[in-house]
């Protein structure tokens, strides 16, 4: 466990100056919570962003009819949040739960804003992050409408190369937007595909 | 057509300064286009956000068999752009389009973020409008994972209350990510329960 794991990706993965990153990462708390603990509730307005030092989070929404969708996986220096409803302080419509026993650094949304306004690096810095957030969600979307569940599985794959191991079926299969039995479908023929390149 | 639909948006809707205003819709252009033409199209870097001062525009992606898949309308006072591909300099999966004859505001993305870096109240309205884009992409997520083609549609009316007269079928049913059959039979329904209410 590297207890300065959000320091260490800061400093790795922005130009922001190292009184900052101490500033910053001084002002957080780091929580520790076991396997199904939740750090955010759907109702719940979100005030946190969340930095995975250890361990795996999953955000996700429950349909009229109990069902659940799922939004993203965070495993080790992802950053999870509901933006939207941390800079609304609007009720979230998310869960955000352990799937492992897991370690995280709470960024206070409040304070980003500050920063932003304080500081032209860190603005620079949270501009990057809004902007790569919705990046993604744009991603996210054109997958669910338009590509298929071989396609979808792959991605899946690009961006979490680790989490194969980690994440049970039904939960890959609930991401994908896809059943279970398609889910094995896609596995078995990828896997048929690999051999005959390979023969 | 209300040659001053920009500035009397922002005046409306922004703690923004009038000065400031007129500076920013000083520096826009003014582009009319043709039902049909296009402001951006795939594989091109988007370098304006556009303001819709008259008419409908359409942002839309086309999948490997050339399946169209629409990602939002633009109606007046609707603002629409690839934001991440202008931050990142990046190729856009999207294509923009004109689905009648147009009257838009070409607002140039590096001036947003020159503005946004000098000064606070501006700033603060393009947070704002990064926040709400972010809301509007999860709801759009959680409407294509978990939403029945009624829920879909009811949505639709919601956001686009004066679109349904302006755009074919398939077109609402191509947004609602549902066949032109299904929309047809949510329509019936729908229609059905309201005079079941009212008899």
């Amino acid at each position: 466990m590297n207890r300065f794991a959000f320091s260490t990706f800061l400093t790795s993965n922005t130009d922001l100056d190292q009184e900052l990153i101490d500033g910053l990462v001084g002002q957080c708390t780091r929580r520790e919570v076991t396997r199904g603990a939740y750090l955010l509730r759907e109702g719940e307005t979100c005030e946190h962003s969340f930095f995975v030092e250890k361990g795996l989070l999953k955000q996700f929404a429950i349909d009229h009819q109990g069902k659940e969708h799922i939004l993203q996986f965070a495993p080790e220096n992802w950053i999870v949040s509901d933006r939207a409803s941390a800079y609304f302080h609007q009720p979230s419509e998310y869960y955000i739960q352990a799937l492992e026993d897991t370690q995280v650094m709470l960024v206070d949304e409040a304070f980003i804003l500050q920063l932003a306004r304080n500081n032209a690096s860190f603005l620079e810095f949270n501009h990057r992050l809004l902007h790569n957030h919705i990046r993604h969600l744009q991603q996210r979307i054109l997958q669910l409408q338009s590509a298929t569940a071989s396609e979808r599985y792959q991605h899946f794959v690009k961006i979490y190369p680790d989490l194969l191991l980690r994440i049970p079926q039904v939960l890959i299969a609930s991401y994908l937007g896809i059943t279970p039995e398609s889910l094995s479908r896609v596995r078995r023929d990828l896997a048929e595909q690999n051999r005959t390149i390979l023969s």
